[in-house]
């Protein structure tokens, strides 16, 4: 039996856990160290660390200050790993924990982090999820039900002082080019640090430089791949004696994109894993980004509805090969498509973001149009959603709907 | 059994064939009438009209008029069908001619087409691949076989005069917008095309204003969607009397994205189909662009090794969450880890633009990072190339190579 | 492209065809030659050489004379197969000839061939499938349409003499144990061999002890394996000196058991394949009969009713672990759940046979029942057969009929 | 969250369990109550109670006692349910327990319960298997690991009296017509009946007719269906006043036919799930049986070695369209090719008996060889076991085995 290295209080704020860190940084001290070949589990906090509630009120998806995210559990130091070994992880399990068998889905306020359609859907909306074993459903968002994919959004290792200093700098230049200063990227921000065992002065000069955890970087990190799913095993750079290694940000279902932001669907879990290295890895396969192979395990969905969209904006605008506008079309045309069967929008957006539909990069050389397709599951759906001759049945009355929030003032 | 409607003669220029266009205008008579629920079969050239050739130089990609593309096998009139309804189109089966069993893949010049990675391979290249029954392989890419996931690369419904002027209008600005005309987007060029059965003054007048057929737009058209393969349903909107249904660009296979440009594995052949209309299909489901079902026999691959990559380029410039730079990303660390296994580049770049490898959307919230993942089915190798601790065998010793032309001037 | 070594005439009788054989002797000559690494194509009669024909009488399926099939196409030798060696054959493709689009289901009379369910269905019945591209649907049995999993029912080796004596043998001493003479077996029939090229006396010293068709044997044959199909590789055992490959029998469709027997959906058409040699195979891999990988491209079906039956026949009786009688039960409750959407017993006996049912040997050693598992793939219905607490719809009106034939006298 | 209605104490004697029985008898008192709609957990022993232990020894499985299996958690009564209805049971998931992360797998000795293949593996084997996350791995049976496809070998509703007096009659009728008394089945047994709350006077009664456990029935029972697995959704007989639902024998893992018989991959666990009612669905669809649905997350596996088998047996002995008899020799056949790759036969067996090997019935009609198809997964393997020209390699060197125990006396 594996034992759990790392557990953690959901009664309790993340920052008075010791093994729990929300910045990247290489002077963060390892929470505990293994050899390579253990099996062990870590238990982590929502994204969150709690904030988001099991309620009806979008509240807390308005207010959230997101400096504070992600509540990572690590790093744990691998004996042994050394800067250009591949640290090959077996995600051998994750699930939710007992007490805590939810999770939540939502849309920030545009004025405080936005998603993908935020243009559309600007104020803080939220759904609760709660989990029935393997499944999910929402009594927020009706007539759906999924299999879990479940998931860690974020997980990586840290970085050293060299990639560090990279990301600040290219990041530091992405926001200077935006003198309107609109939040294209965040820095380093030491106020809300929480740099695990590293206290005081040391970790006051750490924070001050310490990478924030929103995005997906060299070392994986928030990549939000829903395809990184229990079962699979991953091939992590590594950059530090030790290697560092650190999870969290578990999803239960998500769909590509990860388009709602806030976000999968969210939840308190644990990881059961093991570790192993390939020495000097990186090198003999000349790897930069993480790799990894898929779980033999995961939810199969074999009948789809896909939806294509083009690289033309909303207004109409011809945008060059740009695929972000093009899966942006899809989304909002499979909304389009649901409301006809009686979901709002903000319903549609939510499942578009929870369900495991595949977001794909389908044309992208055919000037100047680039072409995503947006694969919805048709068998999530309690009714049948196919396009018929005799046209779509408005299952959903309209009863049912998820909270929201105006923005205050 | 079903008629073969139209029929192509590969051994003569598309140009004499009056049932073959390759552009898009609502004036572009009917080649032929069909019935709702009726099947038929039409025959298609490659998409060049036979300019590439089955040989091993390069200079045909290299010097191709891509003015003169694509050339499509069509309009076909459906009676009863109005604007408004939706078109449901069964694609029961599709095949290469008898008399033409290969198909090619190429990257164009830089300096005359390019391609998702033409920074990286400038020079016009090609590989020929031979179709085995449902397999194909390459005498320029040695070491994979793949099951053919055939579909038409371009399928759509003549627009109307409302339509096609949006398209002009709007790519026209797209092309205004750049002064130094790098050739963001095709505006109409009357001196190749090729109005089918229409002749004289009339073509002449239309073919001012008739589409390019590259870009895919609200109809289909040239979408490269590679799971819009023989077996899948297709749902197109109709814009005028009759639809006018084309197709055409046949693919043997083909990967997300389609980024070797010319193309995916491009072949003659035929379409057999089967079309039904839904009255009013369009505001019935709030219908933009074609929605499909995918097909129940395609090539299912289980096993892969994924690829991410993210927003940053190759200089180390941070993007903000753009979607085309991280699927470029994965696609080059792909390329790398093929190398280490022989593959010369530009074969690695063959694999991934050929074979049916997936390109995800995997996050694209995560300011400023998008993720992208590149899925390569690993069973269409020969050999193993899964990473190991032992590192990666050379299978390949290089003395197989593609044809490369070097710009003439 | 690949050669048609074996042509044949849907016109003529096979009889007259002399790379037709329907009997296994070691003595019948080689109608062609190929080696090691060729790709070449074979034509096939159906099972019957043209005996049932495409209309709306079971007349022909009750009047057919057994002893005449199978008719094969073969058998090709392979230059320098020896006995011992495996014979590996890629079945690159398979498909129906263009001048015979359609296949054909019954039940034979029980009188004359009978079938798994002969008892609740002893007289003669029809259907006929028509093929629609990569589909099939018949005017006989409403409702459904499937993928084709076209595959041949029977492929083999010629044995050699030992082998057919073993053969000749033990069936005979089967026949033997019966004294009441139901047909257990089937001994050597000279009157209706036909053997190829062979003739005069030497063809009937052969056809005297040529062993007949309808069972597989351990060079496989008459398998009537549904996953055997095109895009799979067959290792072949090797029993005389060019190994003698025939094949016939294709399959536009079928489930496990073929249990229908008169029998898939039968078809005329050809078989595209190449061969290649393990020397010594047998020995190496202790091959006794032949061993098979399935297809990358296949029907894939994802939701299924599946049904359960154990080994207490129609009676009540106690069998001991019988899968067969236990599988015989799974298909009656099979048949009996079809009733309630309208189906005729006929015709849900048609659609086990026919669609790409499952039949799994669920447990075999809970004494004293057997436990098998039918598996009705609900995609192939063009209405929803899940059952639901409001329980079923009757669908169909029972105005479409299978043709029946009584027996004469 | 759901309510675990039924725990086990895995340090104590099933028998001391009144939620716990080992016989079916309508008399049984409910366990426990829920109502339609209501999820709920219950835990589980092993199918023996705890006797066969985790340890390098075979001993525990050559002196079991089979009249004590199995132990089965329940009965559940269900609000409203009567005889007529279906009992839908969602098995939302299933795990093993967190104090016991292991499960065996053996053969019973020829002299005490056999197996599938006791003429060949006469004597008493076992091999234990660890759970690491959602995999498996043996020290006994080295080179494989499989994903965890765990489900109940055994779950129905109580019988009425009449079912109960037809089955005991049947049985009864086979022990009879067996002068010789080997074992054809097992009547009722008064002496190791446990009976759950039922005790005193009224308990010997019953456990005088108590059916014994082993094999599946009408009401399902002792299925061993693989597929039947976490994420289905199975439709139960009613034939009592609240239904009384009760399951147990869950299994981590186990090939078609559970060919081992001790048997699968055995564990203790617990079940989760949810219940609801189809009134009078026995008629409405016809039931005689379960049917069931699969799930949509279960291990997917898509590269398979298939071993053909036919009914004839290992002495030559031919017999007439036996699908155990074909299934045998396909289980036989594929066990010399693993000893090609170093695996002892007994190994061998063991991986047929507990990996998700698929045993189809592929042909049953043939007269006189049933032909029936074995489906190894090759991707359980660590190492490649497909042939090829060279040969196979000798991977394991046997200095790994199964530990066994031979009669005594």
């Amino acid at each position: 039996m594996a034992d759990t290295l790392i557990k953690v209080d959901l009664t309790q704020s993340p920052t008075l856990n010791e093994n729990i860190h929300n910045r990247w940084h290489p002077d963060i001290p390892m929470a505990c160290w293994v050899n390579p070949g253990d099996e062990f589990i870590l238990e982590t906090f929502d994204w969150t660390g709690g904030f988001i509630q099991n309620n009806d009120s979008a509240d807390d998806v308005r207010d959230i200050d997101l400096s504070t995210v992600h509540y990572l559990s690590g790093p744990v130091g691998v004996k042994g790993a050394e800067p250009g070994d591949l640290l090959v992880v077996d995600l051998l399990d994750i699930g939710a924990k007992q007490d805590s068998l939810w999770g939540f889905n939502g849309f920030f306020s545009k004025k405080n982090g936005g998603g993908f359609l935020t243009e559309h859907y600007p104020l803080a909306q939220k759904s609760i999820w709660d989990i029935h074993g393997m499944f999910t459903k929402s009594r927020h968002v009706p007539g759906v039900s999924y299999a879990g994919l479940i998931h860690p959004g974020l997980i990586g290792c840290l970085p050293d002082h060299k990639m560090l200093e990279m990301w600040n700098t290219r990041e530091q230049e992405l926001i200077d080019s935006d003198p309107s200063n609109t939040g294209l990227a965040n820095p380093p921000f030491a106020a809300t640090a929480h740099m695990g065992r590293l206290t005081g002065e040391a970790k006051d000069k750490a924070a001050a430089t310490a990478a924030r955890t929103v995005p997906p970087r060299e070392h994986g990190g928030n990549c939000d791949i829903k395809d990184l799913s229990r079962g699979s095993k991953v091939f992590f750079p590594v950059y530090v004696d030790g290697a560092g290694l650190s999870v969290g940000d578990l999803h239960f279902s998500q769909g590509d994109g990860e388009i709602t932001f806030c976000g999968a669907i969210e939840m308190a879990g644990w990881v059961h894993m093991k570790v192993t290295l390939i020495k000097g890895g990186m090198a003999k396969y000349g790897i930069k980004n993480p790799i990894f192979k898929p779980s033999p395990i995961k939810p199969v969905y074999n009948d789809y509805l896909i939806f294509e969209g083009i690289s033309v904006d909303e207004q109409g605008k011809q945008l060059y090969l740009d695929v972000n506008v093009a899966y942006r079309q899809a989304c909002l045309n499979a909304i389009e498509y649901l409301k006809k069967f009686g979901y709002s929008g903000a319903q549609a957006y939510s499942i578009l973001g929870t369900a495991p539909v595949q977001g794909h990069i389908s044309g992208v050389v055919d000037v100047p149009n680039a072409c995503a397709t947006l694969w919805l599951p048709t068998e999530i759906f309690e009714f049948d959603i196919n396009p018929t001759a005799a046209g779509p049945t408005k299952f959903l009355d309209g009863s049912v709907q998820m909270p929201i929030s105006p923005d205050v003032k």
